[in-house]
């Protein structure tokens, strides 16, 4: 069992009704509010006028940063921190998914930020680690972003996708029903990034930090248990409550404590795909991991007994032949993403291997292939992206 | 799912050599600390000599609270307290078990007590939240103390063990290899501690809650596997790591949430026999647990799936006859303990019935036991109390 550190000071309210406690939390830091949301849907499912009889009842004074995109932008975040500095916020109301939120998180940075180029400033951390309070209301289980400090931020003009520690929620507002209204693609998707959040550590070497493999386990199965459920009944509260919670813990680095840090190949592959072509990031990784473990597997096969653990443990599979069990397991994670309606294939999503070269080497010019569970190479990535066309 | 809320804002260093960050987090907080310990076994083990080491060459000036006890006394709190008034003390830290840090955590409430009567800072949270801050050092795998807020207080002349929210460490250090040379009997006290922490909330009507469960049941199989080993090799790491790491986890809140509250019921009975006895909590709750479960499965046959579903997915045993399964696995529990070297029967710590009625009747005062998974009435914990002996 390796060493580890933790530390999360998020307060989180899990369950509905939970935005009962957004007045109180919000007059902990002041009442000038930036309020940060995404494409509109937050109006349609009527959240957004909730919160604004709130802030308009409990006396703030708002100021809106609307259109915050799916993989969110640098100018997004340049626009929301002068935002902040002009109207002098106090304290940043994401109402979101992960990526208002990740955007609110490099916003609250970057409301103190000096220089004129944030791009800069998502790229080095030092002295930027002080933030404005942040507070969060989420609307989708995928990324955890409520439940840790980080964000990814996209500088489309460079095909750059780049992840960060920026700040953590304060506060932050889980109530499942604000994911009834979620679409089966959006549902489908944030379920494989959680399931992802997972695998990245799942597969280690490390195999004595008991917690964390129940952990692991615990959340693939509860996924692979509710994702149906959600998809054939949206407003099935238990199913999105666990799907929420599963979110949340997933990437908080608690289910890989004590493990050997397997840097997430996965994500360092898939951050490439979103950078160039902008596609829905579970659906990335949803493509790429059981490419990525077919060809691990067959690149080095002492990794036979782990995957067969995986194929027992988390899909349920019996038999004696471990190399056997390992490919089935594989199988079973493939057939689970298709059958829940995500496109298989980057073909599907428009991807074809122009950039594959320019991709695979900026997916390795950082050493976290290199280090990873089984270590990959410019090639090996190559080799991966084509798998999945 | 029922709904929750989370907040552990504790920073938690973990693993062997974790005392590294101790200097820089004391700085945090200030030069004069206030050292609190037990009856000395960190100085057997060198503890005392490396902290003081790191103390002194750190230019901090240093008040010893030395002597606290298992079950810690309210007049320590007081001791601790005053300690801190007169000494002008920025930060305490605690360096040992669940006892000294709970004992810990009710001074750095006590140094900004107004009144004199300490008893009744711990009998009433009100106005008395403020804290000093608290780091913490853990020799002791059991209570959970050095990841949550609370503390339990024992007054032996009004035979009273009060527990209540206090202050979460800032800091938490925990070095599974301080725990080597904790005796084999302190070590399955503390192991059967941490599988009661998960017990109490595993017992529940809520069954949808799949990472709880999941989390549940990891830390008992965990502690199944690792309490043998580490009574058989003190030194060995994993062991004592995972029995660690499960500790801090099992009080955290976190492996029940979205549970129906349970209220704990086996701890309001410990109290008090710890409260009357001074015994050791972990060996009593290990006394009464499988004996609560055997009352409540008589009186309420409608919780044999629950405790078929622990006998299957905890120790393994199998079989289609619920009523058999159910049975099995309150017995597998007994002898776990009992194979473990706790003794089992009230007789062997020197309890008997004497005070019974008024232990009883002081258990139901307040309204768990009423509101527990099966409710319990004075009559029902007595005779609990009575399978015991």
């Amino acid at each position: 069992m390796e060493s580890f550190e933790h530390y999360i000071p998020t307060k989180l309210y899990f369950g509905k009704g939970s935005i009962s406690h957004l007045e109180e939390s919000l007059n902990t830091y002041g009442k000038r509010v930036l309020l940060s949301y995404g494409g509109g849907s937050i109006k349609k499912i009527g959240l957004y006028d909730e919160v604004m009889k709130i802030l308009n009842e409990g006396g703030f004074t708002v100021v809106e940063c609307a259109g915050v995109e799916p993989n969110p932008r640098i100018e997004t975040v340049e626009r929301g921190s002068k935002l902040c500095k002009e109207h002098n916020i106090d304290v940043i109301l994401s109402v979101g998914g992960g990526s208002t939120l990740d955007c609110s998180k490099a916003i609250a940075v970057g409301a103190y930020y000096k220089g004129d180029d944030y791009w800069q400033m998502v790229l080095d951390s030092r002295g930027t680690s002080k933030a404005l309070p942040l507070i969060d209301i989420l609307t989708l289980a995928a990324t955890g972003s409520e439940f840790d400090g980080g964000g990814v931020i996209s500088n489309m003009a460079l095909n750059k996708k780049i992840g960060r520690s920026f700040t953590f929620p304060q506060v932050s507002i889980c109530d499942p029903t604000y994911t009834y209204s979620v679409s089966a693609y959006q549902t489908a998707a944030g379920s494989a990034d959680i399931m992802s959040h997972i695998m990245e550590g799942y597969f280690s070497r490390t195999d004595d930090s008991d917690l964390s493999e129940a952990i692991q386990e615990g959340v693939l199965k509860s996924v692979i248990k509710n994702l149906p459920i959600a998809l054939k009944e949206p407003t099935n509260y238990s199913a999105r409550a666990n799907l929420m919670w599963n979110s949340s813990i997933a990437c908080s680095g608690i289910p890989e404590y004590g493990k050997l840090d397997t840097y997430w190949p996965c994500h360092a592959m898939e951050h490439e795909l979103s950078a160039y072509y902008d596609i829905t990031h579970g659906v990335g990784l949803a493509i790429l991991t059981p490419r990525w473990l077919e060809y691990i597997l067959a690149k080095d096969p002492t990794i036979t007994p782990r995957l067969a653990k995986f194929a027992r443990n988390v899909w349920g599979l019996q038999g004696d032949d471990e190399a056997a069990l390992a490919k089935q397991g594989i199988q079973a994670l493939h057939d689970f993403f298709k059958s829940n309606g995500i496109p298989m294939t980057l073909t599907e999503v428009n991807i074809n291997e122009e950039h594959f070269q320019a991709m695979a080497e900026s997916a390795c010019s950082h050493d976290r292939l290199q280090r990873a569970y089984v270590p990959l190479t410019v090639e090996d990535v190559k080799k991966i992206y084509q798998m999945c066309l």
